[in-house]
């Protein structure tokens, strides 16, 4: 696996994608889970998204088809919001609107990984999110995390996130100390982001949200995904150093991607 | 449309308002939505009431014959808590107790939409709460939003909130950045509040559930609302003083609402 | 009802339970409430505890076996995630992982006091968890509370709590202004914690959680119990010193939970 961005793949590049979200507010369809909702839908507010959380059967199908981007979040499945999940993808698929699936737990958990693999094999992700166990399980690989926690290091999951994108044809992104993303072909390493971004429930969960909302925008999914955890991972090194603990941090956190221009993306991301 | 508030419409009577849902501390059973719900409780809990969140079908109708008030939010409705929607409000219809409306996404989405109609059809609800998409789409007007965002100014929605008041004998209130306020024949504006309550998840569903809080202790509805909403937004105004971005405002305005006193309030608002 | 610490419930043992938590940072399943799910796990992340809201029939049963404790919460049963806790305690009951149960409500609502009868009927939880008017219903006394508010002072509730940790073998925690803990011979008091508290939705909730992280990793339950109360409520002592209101309390309480030592923990509890 080598490191190789492409031109469109620099710091300016990813300001350039925050001033498009801020300019347009991609609209987001958030299926996701009962913990994190609250904090996904603020996080998307204050990066200049539009949060919708449209994730019954009956209504997910037709609102895919008009969302800028959708989020299926695996956190808590039911078979009610599981059914929303099935026919969101249905829409995204219908009017190509970009969709990422963050398996939260895959691997750890049989119903949810199946609903995983299911979803993915109807209609491809834009973007997979998750951590290293939880890429490695979906590539087929590896023996599984344990619950919502990653078992393995990030580096451990590269292989496993190449192949899976190659197979997928879709983005796909690690979370860890350093956030690996590749396409298949060009891969990409950010190293911002704090250790507290650990003990805030959901910081991941939100991360993926932010991922369609930039995918509603750009066209090159790398560039997108990218761009939304240089946003969420700088946002959060400024907040860290407001912050006295995981608390005022998550908070911090909301201020501070408020206020993060493009110019300040671009000078403070650590990009290789 | 005329303003004419009525001589118990006043500053002081606002004022009133909030000291008897400071001794009283309303009992308020909600049925809201996964995004909001811990938000809403903390406002309720800040601002004196006491939220109950009773949403299931086996629960909701008793509950709503022994509760101050009922909140009914279409944020996130499923098969099951839907059922308990149609529970409490026949509940409410049994004891009287007066129940809240709030309408998110209707016109935009339409399940929703129908539940919200069939819901208002059983018992009328006291108040209507909205942005001016739903409350247009609720008066069977105009082509629907944007998801939760409003697509059209208030103003444009004064004609559609006086018809739906008359139509269904309720309160509607409008929110923007003036509150919009009518029972069908009195009108009520209202000037306070921050552009950061727009970046806030669940501020206006918060808004609804004290709504439901001052409805439960003060007999006239539209004395209830716009207490409930004067409260609400004079609270943001002193929050936002003390706030760097929409995360501490959030925090803040629970700090504000819970500090605020009825004199505070009476002096504060700009009620016209 | 004597108070009888024995030898091993001094302020050093608490210390030494929360060392323990920190080393061992134990897996809790939680099955809990849609308002309280966030700050729950926020709680736990921030106590040293690896929270997984595990809430859905096809996998609460098989993770139960795996997890270091169980909470479930009865804040908002629904008929699905129902059936999850009652997979959940069939899970704790093959594998002998504790559980905890906080019946919110119980008393007040029909259909969750029978699922919190069934549930302790099938397989005795480790720790019963609830305010005074909760926990006298659940012990066969008394005419219920006021929803998720005590209605009796947590002195008149010392008779049940101890008739309801002998009959089911079992803690039995209140809550309230002194928390006051039993497992049915030897009784507990413990006196900190801020009247803020109250104003935070689901901070009982979060300590119940925190109950399941110290008895996942503590053999004896009241010492576990008491080790979580003196956590949250050391950690509460110190946060409302830095605090304006509930709302910056509540974000206050995870850093001081984060920064918590199990020294400090053992020279502030005030235990009798």
């Amino acid at each position: 696996m080598t490191l190789s961005p492409s031109g469109s793949l620099t710091p300016a590049a990813l300001g350039d994608a925050l001033a498009v979200v801020h300019k347009d507010s991609p609209l987001v369809q958030c299926l996701t889970n009962i913990v994190v909702a609250n904090y996904t839908a603020n996080v998307l507010l204050a990066a200049g998204g539009s949060p919708a959380m449209v994730d019954n059967p009956a209504e997910a199908e037709a609102f895919a088809t008009i969302a800028g981007g959708v989020l299926i979040n695996l956190g808590t499945p039911y078979v009610d919001t599981s059914e929303a999940m099935r026919a969101a993808v249905r829409g995204a698929e219908r009017s190509g609107t970009p969709w990422v699936l963050d398996a939260v737990a895959a691997g750890a958990l049989e119903w949810r990984t199946s609903i995983a693999h299911e979803l993915i094999g109807r209609h491809a992700p834009a973007v997979i999110r998750g951590n290293a166990s939880e890429v490695i399980a979906l590539a087929g690989r590896g023996s599984g995390g344990r619950g919502v926690e990653s078992a393995d290091p990030v580096e451990a999951s590269q292989e496993a996130a190449m192949d899976l994108a190659q197979r997928v044809g879709a983005v796909v992104a690690v979370s860890g100390a350093v956030d690996q993303l590749t396409d298949g072909t060009r891969a990409v390493r950010l190293a911002n982001g704090h250790p507290w971004l650990t003990q805030v429930t959901g910081a991941g969960c939100a991360l993926g949200a932010l991922m369609a909302a930039f995918s509603a925008v750009v066209d090159d999914a790398l560039v997108a995904t990218s761009a939304a955890t240089a946003t969420f991972t700088v946002a959060a090194d400024v907040a860290a150093g407001q912050a006295k603990g995981p608390g005022t941090f998550a908070v911090a956190l909301l201020d501070s991607l408020d206020a993060l221009s493009p110019e300040q993306l671009s000078e403070r991301v650590r990009l290789s």
